[in-house]
């Protein structure tokens, strides 16, 4: 008997939603894209639908306690230290076969915004039925809005089935022309990191492509109180790169299901939506003759404009952040500038 | 024996330097143009220089806590009511003639900047010299620097004589092409509300131009117990307009003494001076690749910007204010939205 479970990814630190994002507050734990909700609660309640109660969040020990506050009633393992995906899917596979040797897993990043969660369970049980047939590995891409640089594409092929086509090929964050290209092709999906697949077959492809891996996290499973020693020494890399582009056994289904990866502060009109003028805010805000603007505030400050246009203003807890729309990806050279000057209270 | 005194004038309240001036909080009260020193603070050391210990602030009955704090050992008379400077200086003039018939006054603004406060002193002994000596009412004007037309000007005739001209005429805050004209000519000063006086003389001339506030004042400097109810009864009228402008006696001096109205945040760049990157900063900010800004923290948080040149940006207390540096005069705009939107806590 197979039995789904939803793996949910809340490994990230993320610097560019500073300062809201913290070292102790990671970007899942943000209540951005919807108000009252931490991110990580949208990743949670899709995989509760897919796998009713039976959802494992993976996540840095350090943040475990603040990861159960926002998600009360969900299992958590904590990784002793980041090791990157492949680390992480590989830990969860093992921790579940022990208990469930034909379980199946959906992988969900605990840091992505799906507006229509329903239509996202729908797509992850297509991938979960040809796990369940084929022990394929079945990824949810998402089809492409817009030619974007900055995410990885799958090279769809011919479909082995109803909704699901072979992917051929993983593509690293492309330039500018080839974006352009998958956009207009049609055969090209982003790939978001989401993906179900068997956790013997997890554990099967980290045998042949990081056996170290698999050995370490089989050991880990059977014994938690070697976790601190083995985990440190594994490799940080990718399921992506260390399994899913060497493997032939990937498919993929489309979704389009509103996801948002919450990149950057410019994604906020996205998820959020704009006022009458053109201005998306959270928290006490008052816009005075300008749009385009992204304003957020914790509850405790107002923040008033008069006469500024198409600029990203944060204000979060000890910290404010001012830049233009424009070039907010540059938000790291700010927490470089901090900590080189030391001022590492604040990152 | 003459005697001369100090009259600090504190009764602003002022929205122009709002998010950090309040109405708890008067713009005389903020150190913005001294490392840790409140306006205030200046117009006291420069009152304590010409009259040794004999300064008396006047100011709102709601900010005489705030200004104890920010300015003990000095004796404070609190106005029931704000009523502009006639009532302010009629009251200060009785009190002291009570206590020192021939008390000679030298009215000081408390909102204002001085560079060169030894220069301002020696000018303000000109000007006592002349009061002793004549009874004259003597002026302290700034030679003007730019065209300004937010001021109002004084039009100097003949020298009576080392350093004092006669004023032959109050001008009101003038039109761009005349205040380009008087700057031209060199025969006009800045009015920054700098005078010296004899108490005698003020009650007199108030007796002449607004019989009621001289008796109400003398009335109250003989029992404080009537002020709540004579003050809230005078009119809210400045001091120039009911007797400078009217009366004979006036004469000033010039003094090029760094002097500043600190009337908006563009002011902090002029008397705080800028970075090598161009930017006038307070408190804890950090500016990547931007100039002209003008960045104010209170202490407790840290503002960054990333490629944002000539702004206003300033956080005090539980609010932020941005607007652009030409614009700086519209911050009067948010206090009345925030008014209409009930958002008075914080105003």
């Amino acid at each position: 008997m197979l039995v789904r479970h939803a793996v949910v990814l809340a490994g990230g630190s993320g610097t560019r939603l500073w300062p809201a994002s913290r070292q102790t507050r990671p970007k899942q734990l943000l209540s951005i894209a919807r108000a009252g909700e931490p991110l990580i609660a949208g990743a949670i309640a899709i995989g509760r639908a897919i796998a009713h109660d039976r959802v494992l969040v993976v996540t840095a020990k350090a943040q475990v306690e603040a990861t159960q506050l926002s998600s009360p009633n969900v299992e958590i393992v904590a990784e002793p230290i980041g090791r990157n995906t492949a680390a992480a899917i590989g830990l969860a596979a093992a921790i579940l076969a022990v208990r469930d040797p034909d379980a199946v897993l959906a992988v969900l990043p605990a840091d992505q915004h799906v507006r229509d969660r329903a239509h996202m369970a729908e797509v992850l049980d297509v991938c979960l039925a040809a796990v369940e047939r084929d022990d394929s590995i079945a990824l949810v891409g998402i089809p492409p809005t817009r030619p974007e640089t900055g995410f990885g594409y799958l090279e769809m092929g011919a479909g082995p089935s109803d909704g699901l086509r072979q992917v051929l090929r993983f593509v690293e964050k492309p330039d500018a022309q080839h974006a352009q290209a998958y956009l207009a092709s049609g055969r090209y999906l982003w790939n978001a990191g989401i993906f179900c697949l068997s956790a013997k077959r997890a554990l099967t492809e980290l045998d042949a492509y990081l056996p170290h891996v698999g050995r370490a996290v089989r050991a880990i499973a059977a014994d938690p109180s070697v976790a601190a020693y083995e985990y440190a020494a594994l490799p940080s890399i990718s399921f992506d790169h260390a399994v899913m582009e060497k493997t032939d056994r990937v498919v993929a289904a489309p979704a389009a299901v509103g996801w948002n990866d919450v990149g950057s502060w410019t994604a906020i009109p996205d998820v959020r939506g704009t006022d009458k003028t053109g201005n998306a805010t959270i928290g006490e805000v008052v816009v005075i003759d300008g749009s385009g603007n992204v304003v957020v505030s914790d509850d405790a400050t107002l923040i008033t404009t008069i006469g500024v246009s198409d600029l990203v203003i944060v204000k979060s807890g000890d910290a404010i952040l001012i830049v233009p729309r424009d070039q907010a990806q540059r938000v790291r050279e700010v927490v470089e500038a901090l900590a080189a000057r030391g001022l590492t209270r604040h990152l």
